[in-house]
């Protein structure tokens, strides 16, 4: 068949009053685009038997398969398999089979079968049961007379999941066939989308016409999204990766599933060194961000939270005239809050950040957003001054990016690694 | 008007990829359905001009508004604005206003504006602007000949909402005129869903028959939303919120916007007190939560990250002996580091949270999950144990409610309010 479009359905109301992030149907685009297949759009329809029904014959119209989330449970507003069988044109009976392994289930938790949960053992004629090893209600799984599929899965994401994996990944890959398609993405740092799109556009010429790009801002920086398909497509995604980082150099700080703390604690830990961090206006989020890392305690010895004055003083030994002559934000005072964080914690690395965050707090002179962010190491002393915008959280965020980056760098020029694009 | 249906169409081909979950489709159906407006039905599709724009006219068929999310960005794959202009039959002009407010946003940042980046002030002929306090592509609101509205809305989740919020949500208003529904959402803390759930339904027979109650457990605590319509909706809401509050005492800690970190802040600032805090496992993420508040420096004087034992005994003066013969996750070394936090930085306050985040770093006597927190003010010093489960994240999260939490039970406690319902 090669080509396969899919469409994905939510069921319920509980998205529809927002009250559920609907995580379902994103991990099945991801899965469905990584085997190579596109998905063409995703619906959210709510508890309601003729609207159900409604978007499975639409997406079967339209759609090669139709995955449906949601309704098998056992309740009354659970609808799904009414929908089905209305669409089949057949009824539901109970099937014998998932009756049973429903009361083992309840004999193993030690209790008997809840009134109503048998509901879920009824199966609409027409479908295939789609066996689920992490709960009660079956997938199922259904050839329309144009050929199309739909199959309808629970909307509990373990079993949704389980039942995915098992049963519907092998059969989507014998209806389709193995095109291969290959994605990598390219994650960045310190650079702005416009900027980064425009580096990339200027070495086009060096990059195969059936590259798709595309660029995803995010709190944590940009990611670069590559997607080849075709012949070789795993080879043709290296030279592509390879152009792209000669071109953007250390802008790139990794790939997938990095994150910049991940990358900078891996660099720490292969150096064997030691990070302390003094913050001010970020309050806790860089250390936070770091010790996100399982093991980050190898590299990580601590830090110095210092929001008023006199922390700054007693415990980094930042200098009263310092705060007096320049303020807390100032290159001097991130300069000794990097200092004196290391000194005082025994660090191979300090790292400080002082700002501020607002929204009130800024001055003409100081304006809100005005962050300076502090180094220091065995050879050298600096801070490095950064304006954002208006936004407390979004200023914290780009605050601890452009701490855990910078850090990154400097190791990297130290290792004599600034230009290296690997 | 009186009932109003919406549609929700979140556009970009991060989202039909799975890279990116919409967490925007969600929000707004929330605050729809706080509004009192039904929503029918939420689609995704994909980057295509002809694919929005069929999801424009079909939603605006079926519904009286039509809330786009996403395709308002400055690159070529941004199409909202193009598919909008195709739908109400006119063109794109660049709108001076806009493009004034770009140079200055740029202006502020120090830079001048990217290439490609003006494309954000092409507006789409008979579209209303929605200012963007956030960001630089403004909002749109189209009315149909059919009185049928569609607003388009950036996908950036902040933009988007300070956009809905400050003109979106007034002209809904407007439409659909003031039907009386009233929603308040109590908020728990030190509380599982399923008891609180049972507390709650213990005094059903006080509570009136048309009151919803629904329970959203999150990260933060348990959610408890009361939904009231109809006539004298609000003093109605406030009789059942008394019963709740008679009956829950201080585990509600808010309601609403109220966050832990807001109330305890606010406790805080009354009482004239400081708080510092020392931090193992949750490595920054207390501080950084009591600092998402804006005006915290008032009380937060800052706190130390002790992750390494050395850290714990210079920065905090925990006792060598103590960590050697009961190890950094105890009781007295938890005890020691509330105390010695409260000594260094001198605050009224001292708090600290020492434990084993997972997923590694857990012994068959101290396993995954155990956190001790630390308390010490004036009057005493203790630590309450915690055994949370077997993920990080979450541990970490738990932790720092759980935290915050104690300190507000204390605070109410030295005030003789434990038994208060306000």
């Amino acid at each position: 068949m090669g080509q396969l479009n899919a469409n994905i359905v939510a069921v319920g109301d509980e998205l529809l009053v927002g009250q559920v992030v609907d995580t379902n149907s994103s991990y099945l685009a991801a899965e469905l685009t990584r085997m190579g297949v596109t998905v063409s759009y995703s619906l959210t329809v709510s508890d309601d038997l003729e609207v159900i029904q409604s978007a499975m014959v639409d997406g079967m119209d339209r759609c090669g398969l139709t995955l449906v989330t949601g309704g098998l449970g056992p309740t009354p507003d659970d609808l799904t398999r009414e929908a089905a069988a209305a669409l089949a044109g057949s009824s539901l009976t109970v099937n014998p089979k998932i009756l049973n392994s429903l009361k083992d289930h309840f004999k193993t938790l030690g209790r008997t079968v809840p009134r109503g949960s048998e509901q879920v053992a009824r199966v609409p004629g027409g479908f295939e049961i789609l066996p689920n090893s992490k709960g009660t209600a079956p997938g199922l799984w259904h050839k329309g007379q144009n050929g199309s599929v739909v199959v309808l899965l629970p909307g509990v994401p373990h079993e949704m999941k389980a039942i995915f994996s098992d049963h519907v990944i092998p059969r989507i890959m014998q209806i389709k066939g193995r095109t291969e398609i290959v994605q990598r993405t390219l994650k960045a740092a310190g650079i702005g989308e416009t900027v980064l799109q425009a580096e990339i556009e200027s070495i086009n010429h060096l990059l195969e016409p059936a590259l798709r790009i595309a660029y995803l801002p995010g709190a944590y920086g940009v990611r670069v999204r590559l997607t080849i398909s075709g012949r070789n497509a795993g080879e043709r995604i290296d030279a592509a990766e390879q152009c792209i980082r000669a071109k953007l150099g250390t802008v790139i700080f990794g790939q997938d599933d990095d994150t910049l703390e991940s990358v900078l604690g891996e660099m720490l830990r292969i150096r064997g060194m030691t990070i302390a961090v003094a913050e001010s206006c970020t309050g806790g989020m860089v250390l936070n961000q770091l010790t996100n890392v399982s093991g980050s305690s190898r590299y990580v010895l601590g830090g110095v939270i210092a929001y008023s004055n006199q922390v700054k003083q007693h415990q980094l030994n930042v200098d009263a005239d310092t705060l007096r002559q320049f303020g807390a934000v100032s290159e001097p005072a991130a300069v000794q809050m990097a200092e004196g964080v290391r000194a005082c914690l025994g660090s191979d690395i300090g790292l400080s950040v002082t700002g501020i965050a607002g929204p009130s707090g800024g001055t003409a002179d100081k304006p809100v957003g005005l962050v300076w962010i502090g180094y220091s190491d065995v050879h050298e002393s600096w801070a490095v001054k950064h304006q954002f915008g208006l936004d407390r959280d979004r200023n914290k965020q780009k605050s601890v990016v452009a701490a855990l980056n910078l850090v990154r760098h400097s190791l990297l020029k130290h290792s004599g690694h600034e230009q290296e694009t690997e």
